[in-house]
């Protein structure tokens, strides 16, 4: 099957932004087992993007067609579809009722502008969008393929792509038994390494990637449970402890169920992650039950004032330190009444780094019932951005093989 | 001019990365005054590449290619671009010369094989890699245009790009006037519409939107800077309070310029942001200047007891309320000793709302010397990631309105 991805808008063609949708649309049909054949992006221009759809109806079985779909004057995707099928661009009733039923849930008053979202090309059935305004279509094509289009918001696009794409899909038997691996501590490049071996001396088995830092998921699929078994095993060994879960959930979640499950509480001492910590843990719905909150204590009269952090510990040390780290940590556990506490101090960056303490060190500890357990990073060569999502994830692990190892 | 890329890879096809090279380049272009035409990305196939480079050069004036040009099977542009133009793959002496050059100035013994990247099509310009081992190489196309071939590595392709392109762009074509407006708190179809008057009244004018929710860009373009002087103030009378920004910068930023020009100092307080506030500000380098920290005060008895409200009031109002989202921001000011304290307390959902209190309810208060100004959201159909979003920017926007008055 020639499955062929196009991204529309000129933010792209400006380079404003790289095509991460036509990335994350490739990466989830190639854990389906299935290779993009091409990708291209063409701007808002009606002709250009009729003909690059006219010629990838041609030359693909499956287009995937992303963006264009909103109300503006520079959505035009529904038109040049229409004039690329050579069909009518006409008002959809079932499209209108999903318009006025999305503002409604959105409680937003509805400018008559966007019923232009309800302008499709005659004869395509509508693609639900639960989380947004733009229904999605999907039409034969000229030459017995089929296209569907989604809108360019990332958001909408992730939610309604697996629902509508995987119909479209022939059964995959070498794809029929899939595995996750999620792992983070281990670069991407490494893993592959890892993987590569696996590979060679097993054809039937297939590895995919996707990164998103500092996360990553390796997706195996193998033609046979027993084939997968092995390769899963055999790959968990090569991971060790880059391995985080065995099913597709990010790392504040895991941490979430295993506090759940271990009835413990959590709270955060946040230096330089400065409230990253708490916003990734509580970005999972139902993390109230286990998280109590904390301090984000950016200056050191706050990790001295909230905290009890000692002035002395401070001038003695450094606030970028383990004693402090540690003191953050155990402050943080008995203040806020937590079994587990997450403390991080260090230097983001891009300045404020010395010869002895440079940019990216960070101090990660985790207080809990029977002491304090206390590491030191250097997240060297990293953005400011990724210092602290690094320090925020090595905190979430901690706290993680910590709460495990108690169980 | 018609400018294609053409990226190549089949870790591109597989997602496994996004294509930041073609986003690189047309954004480097753009700022030249160049709108890239079209972009795509095929895989390491000599068919399909020889196919998309021969379909570009029919399309376009200029074509940049990047990757495939290493001494690998899976690299094939030269080849492919050899065939597309019908003449042979040849050793070049010069490209030579450059590979041994270049393992030489490494320090790395040379394979035999890596000579192969001095194989080019016959008859073209090699280009200096003065930082990998790969050169680049132009050639005319079959259609009186030019053809630049890059090494796909984002270090050597940025360090080559700007002294070859730039010979092939013409003479600095009829500069466009761009202008932005960074806009909160108003959806993108409505900006729309209130921009269309202008748009329709002066044909020279182009607006173009970026949504990064929950900030919208909106680019102004215009023909001299008299006329796009003109569609800027008549943009600004009409979107009125949603501007917060006329340069290209982010909500948290634009509030740490405030505060640092009015000496002020800012704490959060936060419930159902959860640390999203205070990891937003400190994304910004040098916000430990004005940011002091803050209490994520997600369990009742920490907005007691670091907080110090009341717990009458909250029995009487509930922690979802006007009366509790006040007392955290003024208790916030308090404890940590700041200016401006920022609070947030809400139900960012799916559960816990109810008929009285919904999931989307959020009040958003911000303490200052004069006393305490706190509003009631309800930010409905949102997920619970776009509730914490939209609550952390409300509380930045009213702490930066506070900020500009005060001063």
């Amino acid at each position: 099957m020639r499955i062929g991805i196009i991204s529309t808008g000129d933010e792209l063609l400006r380079g404003e932004i790289a095509d991460t949708n036509a990335a994350w649309m490739a990466s989830e049909l190639c854990s389906r087992g299935h290779l993009v054949a091409r990708m291209s992006v063409v701007g808002d221009d009606p002709e250009r993007l009729e003909a690059e759809l006219a010629s990838t109806f041609v030359a693909c079985d499956l287009v995937l067609v992303g963006g264009g779909l909103g109300p503006t004057d520079d959505d035009l995707t529904a038109r040049a579809a229409a004039c690329a099928l050579g069909v009518q661009l006409a008002r959809s009733p079932e499209a209108e009722v999903q318009v006025r039923a999305a503002f409604e849930r959105l409680g937003r008053e509805m400018n008559p502008l966007n019923l232009k979202q309800a302008d499709l090309p005659a004869g395509c059935s509508v693609l639900d969008n639960p989380v947004g305004t733009a229904p999605g279509f999907a039409v034969d094509t000229p030459t017995g393929g089929r296209a569907l289009f989604f809108p360019g918001v990332p958001f909408e696009l992730t939610r309604m792509f697996g629902a509508h794409v995987d119909r479209e899909l022939p059964a995959d038997p070498a794809a029929r038994h899939t595995a996750v691996l999620k792992c983070f501590g281990t670069g991407e490049s490494d893993i592959q390494a890892a993987l590569t071996a696996i590979a060679e001396s097993d054809p039937g088995v297939r590895f995919a990637f996707r990164a998103s830092f500092p996360e990553i998921r390796v997706t195996i699929a193998a033609p046979d449970p027993a084939e997968l078994e092995r390769a899963l095993a055999r790959a968990r060994q090569v991971l060790g402890r880059a391995v985080y879960a065995t099913t597709d959930i990010g790392l504040p979640e895991t941490l979430g169920r295993a506090l759940t499950a271990a009835g413990a509480t959590v709270a955060v001492a946040e230096s330089c992650t400065g409230g990253l910590i708490g916003h990734s843990l509580t970005e999972v719905p139902g993390s109230s039950a286990y998280f109590r909150g904390g301090v984000i204590a950016y200056d050191n009269e706050v990790k001295i004032s909230a905290l009890g952090v000692d002035r002395s510990t401070i001038d003695a040390h450094g606030a970028v330190s383990e004693e402090v780290a540690s003191a953050m940590a155990t402050g943080a556990r008995r203040a806020l009444g937590a079994d587990l506490a997450l403390a991080t101090s260090g230097i983001a960056g891009p300045d404020g780094g010395t010869a002895d303490k440079p940019v990216g060190l960070v101090y990660v500890a985790v207080a809990h019932p029977d002491g304090v357990a206390c590491k030191r990073h250097v997240f060297k060569g990293y953005s400011r951005s990724r210092v602290k999502r690094a320090s925020a994830w090595w905190a979430m692990r901690t706290a993680l093989d910590i709460t495990a190892e108690r169980k």
